[in-house]
């Protein structure tokens, strides 16, 4: 008994990440029960950000420019590899950090069937000679795929004589250990520092 | 850093219920990692549902006419009363109920200062007197709210002797008691059935 133009906008919000029939279904209703101005600044900021947004040149984040901000004013002997573009804002929160970055779009994942080449990998090698990089902080996740393809890459770029480094693991600031899992427990204990 | 376009779709879909920050940057970026086509298709299915839709003129439910096909169709003579549309849509899936319906938009809430004008209660009146109506079904939330609003339309129909029923209230089919909260099992076992 579902209207057709109703099941039309659920299956689009079932198309975003995560988002099941039922939460799909509560969306379109605030929709239809919102007002015709909310409606019409939804689907144009949808479409706005569709045509302005694309992907930067150099380090592959989303921007409106040919070149991203960080990459224009930024120095570029530093560069920080992460898996996607929202890392950027993550790691962005570090404000002294300076340098820029380098969007993988992925990870080296067998299970998903993707390789080395299937990764933004090429690009970072052409950068790193280009631009004589001096240190690249591997930034992907701290999970199996994460580190395998920092790994990798860190393999890769040996002969290139750059210093690659990785985030530091460990157990996370105010968490309780009681709750940290025992493979970030046993990360934390190996890699543990000497206090001064 | 992060981009005044991108910024404007995020806040776009964080005025959608329950979405925070974090789900509405998942949800922005994954229409800029998508196609043309795709955003361009979200964008229209959400300015047709706006401009097709709108509230049948009897029950309040969502058509794309002015009479809704359940109204048009189904036994008048029953009414089964619920907070919202979506709530139709949940009731529909017991095939044999061939009653109509009639959406409250809400249910009798002091703490969001909602009074019984605020919701469509005066539109069931006038339907109950003008289509003779012989039972009205109240079927809005078992919680505090839709049990009070249930018992203050009881009380209102009382004048106009129809039959007034209220769904069954108990430990719901295929769950497990050991999860039940008390306030469901005393209920349970108040309403409880001889066996035949």
């Amino acid at each position: 008994m579902q209207n057709e133009t109703i099941e039309r906008l659920i299956e689009q919000f079932r198309t975003l990440p995560g988002v099941g029939y039922k939460s799909a279904q509560r969306y379109a209703y605030s929709i239809i029960e919102g007002n015709k101005a909310r409606a019409e600044n939804f689907a144009n900021a949808i479409i706005e950000a569709k045509n302005r947004i694309a992907f930067c040149k150099i380090c592959g984040n989303f921007t409106d420019r040919e070149i991203c901000p960080i990459c224009e004013k930024r120095n570029r002997k530093i560069i920080c590899v992460v898996k996607e573009p929202k890392d950027v804002i993550s790691m962005e929160k570090v404000k002294d950090y300076n340098g820029v970055y380098h969007v993988l779009f992925g990870t080296i994942s067998p299970l998903e069937n993707k390789g080395p080449d299937d990764i933004r990998i090429r690009e970072l090698l052409e950068r790193i000679k280009e631009d004589n990089v001096e240190e690249v902080i591997m930034a992907t996740n701290p999970d199996v795929e994460g580190d395998a393809t920092a790994m990798y890459i860190a393999r890769l770029l040996k002969p290139l004589e750059v210093k690659v480094t990785r985030l530091a693991q460990g157990v996370a600031m105010g968490s309780d250990l009681e709750y940290a899992d025992e493979v970030t427990l046993s990360r934390a204990l190996e890699e543990r520092r000497l206090m001064k």
